[in-house]
């Protein structure tokens, strides 16, 4: 086992005997006699020295033979930095290989200082299992760890249930047009587009659930915010109305970006970002979508009632604010099923969430029918036979005492990807799946 | 919004004002001219009298008229519970109607005592959507929750990093025989065995790491411990040999224990479960495989060097200890490709943890092999060519600087079913996939 790391030795305040560390080389440098290492661990990176007539003559070439990449063990003297980018530097008196690197990389994983540069967009995502060693890109997954221990806190806080959902089903929210299929034992399933439907049958047992679960969608598109496999976060809780749970929404994502703001220092200041705290403070503006239709005309943008908003509408309307937006009201012709109606049957109760500078829509709220004729009549319109589509025991809901109730849908990585400002959803997975490429590595 | 629920009345310790509570139905009496009612929300029940002069005709038959399950909302006043069963029962005042049942069950979700009796396995697994509103499933889930509230807190506590893990994927772990497959625009896909692959890759940038993710198994088993969708707990650290593992096991297991002991009592007295706290207790004894085939043997089990243990075999091993107990050094033949030999070749370096009383295996660890030969001849000999397999990835990891590594595998149903002595891994989901089942609902 490993005791000590690079972060205890950074934060030493005092010289205090010899130190011993497991790591890797990041980087190398030789001027005859001398070498200098730069060695990282998963806590940080560190300068070490080594000079030829401490080390004797074997010991310094093998190590000046050691390609970066490889794992080495380091024993040595803590001395000042004289170039003070850290307190200490290491003088190494002895090394040990633990496993020398037999292959490289250009640009190298560990030095490679801006990874989210498009130009190396295909080479990161062909050998993702090497590049993860980036610590910008590390420190992105180390912030999504802390985001979502965020929003579980907030959640289990906030009295809700984390559930279980499948995965593997035979009921869709959405058309079958965009689903994974797989033969389950000679019969037909989908990978779960959504667990909405799921969640829905929970609320009369735990009245407020959610769950994180992944989430596919076969879809050809190749836009920064859109990939096939993801992160759902969903909600659903009864009596609650689309008002309360806009509000509730406010209220968690705030929660979750000041707590990103206080706990993740370090690796904000590692990929050089300053969270927009104040833009994401509640409460967010609220536009209908028959006047962000008025409001979009007038900026010169062409579109017609009854369509979706696309990404230049949606960072319109956002940007114009400056804020997260909601914009209530989609048309009940783009919406599913199982979301409640306007008196006027033309629109849903449903709020989607902006937001600005071209990040777009994250989240999604609906209030949901619980009477069993509208639900009938709304699942004619959109064509869902329940039996034909495997929707019975969700219309048995509606005839078990049902209630009035309201959820949401995020995308975890889109909210991870504003927070952060990252140009593309792919930076925000270990291993994204992407249209267009192989799911390779 | 729902401001007030029954856990908030049976714990009120002063009648102060009339209450007022949406809830459901539990069950329902009428002797004349009173109507005795059970209502129950997602915190508990509670007993309501209605009375017919107190209502008048009208609302008092309409209250008759309604039947369980539906939801309603009650207004009424508390007064001491005659029958002592909880401190305060509701004298109905007034009372609307939320939502009608137009449906029934039999036997009705929310009175059946007995829900893991397998008797009405097949009537609760086709109606799942409605009995999770019974208080012993919904319990399992809430225990289940709050199992992984400790098992993250142990590990963010521990400076491991949570990561994800794709479920598409084209790298296996184990054959292709028994995978899902799906098609991913236009190239064969699989859906993941298991994460362990892709933590290796991540222990050279986060050195310890874990995810808690879905994982597939086509495999055509109704025992009570298999099911083709469960919830995997995946760790992998670096440095870590398999002594230290198995450390690190028990202390995450026992602390899960001690934290489910100590955080659901309610539940645990809804399932009357007194959870065997003293048997997690580390240190857990340890036989190597070749000694318990010996036990076996002795114990008139016929079993060959070399096989794997069927579960009468696991129960007799884990019972002579009546602990939590670790086979060790499990024979080579029977192991993935990515695991650690024993110098004689022939056994692993690896650990399975058996829980006494037939819940049998429910995790296991390896030491991973990090020497590109060695993963190379132990490749072939598993005949998990890299290319073919597309593997090739994973080689890689031992040519750019990989460590000596360890990491484990743990079923998270299989310790909840453990811990909660429930009869069969389906009791342990809200919507369990099994072999021979539809995936529905």
């Amino acid at each position: 086992m490993k005791l000590f790391y690079i972060n205890d030795i950074v934060s030493k305040t005092t010289i205090d005997g010899q130190i011993e560390i497991s790591c890797w080389i990041k980087n190398k440098r030789t001027s005859g006699a001398i070498t200098f290492l730069e060695i990282e661990d998963s806590t940080g990176s560190i300068n070490a020295i080594a000079e030829k007539n401490i080390l004797g003559d074997p010991s310094y070439n093998l190590l000046r033979k050691t390609p970066i990449e490889s794992s080495v063990k380091i024993f040595g003297n803590l001395q000042a930095d004289p170039h003070k980018e850290t307190l200490w530097e290491i003088k190494i008196v002895h090394f040990d290989v633990i496993n020398k690197a037999t292959k490289q990389l250009s640009p190298s994983p560990r030095t490679l200082n801006d990874p989210f540069n498009k130009k190396y967009a295909n080479q990161i995502l062909n050998n993702r299992h090497l590049y993860i060693r980036n610590s910008k890109i590390s420190s992105v997954i180390k912030i999504k760890h802390q985001m979502l221990i965020a929003i579980r806190e907030w959640f289990n806080s906030n009295k809700f249930t984390e559930v279980d959902t499948p995965i593997l089903t035979q009921s869709n929210l959405y058309d079958n047009n965009n689903t994974f299929n797989t033969d389950y034992f000679g019969t037909k399933a989908y990978l779960s587009q959504c667990a909405g439907l799921y969640l829905g049958a929970m609320v009369p047992a735990l009245e407020k659930v959610y769950t994180i679960t992944p989430a596919f969608r076969k879809e050809s598109s190749k836009s920064p915010r859109h990939n096939p496999e993801f992160y759902h976060l969903k909600g659903q809780m009864a009596f609650y109305n689309l008002q309360e749970t806009m509000k509730l929404v406010e209220d968690f994502i705030y929660h979750t970006v000041i707590f990103i703001d206080t706990n993740c220092s370090k690796d904000l200041s590692q990929l050089e970002i300053n969270i927009n705290t104040k833009m994401y403070e509640p409460p967010y503006p609220v536009i209908s979508y028959l006047d962000s239709i008025k409001l979009l005309k007038s900026n010169g943008i062409n579109i017609k009632i009854g369509q979706s908003l696309n990404e230049k509408a949606e960072q319109c309307i956002a940007d114009k604010y400056n804020k997260p937006t909601f914009i209530m009201n989609i048309p009940s012709e783009i919406e599913p099923f199982p979301y409640s109606l306007t008196d006027d049957k033309l629109f849903t109760k449903t709020a989607d969430l902006l937001i600005p500078n071209g990040f777009g829509e994250i989240l999604g709220i609906a209030e949901f029918i619980y009477d069993t004729e509208e639900l009938k009549t709304r699942m004619k319109e959109k064509k869902k036979d329940p039996k034909e589509n495997n929707l019975e025991w969700y219309t048995d809901l509606s005839k078990f005492g049902d209630v009035p109730k309201s959820g949401f849908g995020m995308g975890v990585e889109r909210l991870l990807r504003a927070i952060l400002k990252l140009p593309h959803i792919r930076d925000c997975y270990m291993f994204p799946r992407l249209y267009g490429r192989q799911p390779y590595p």
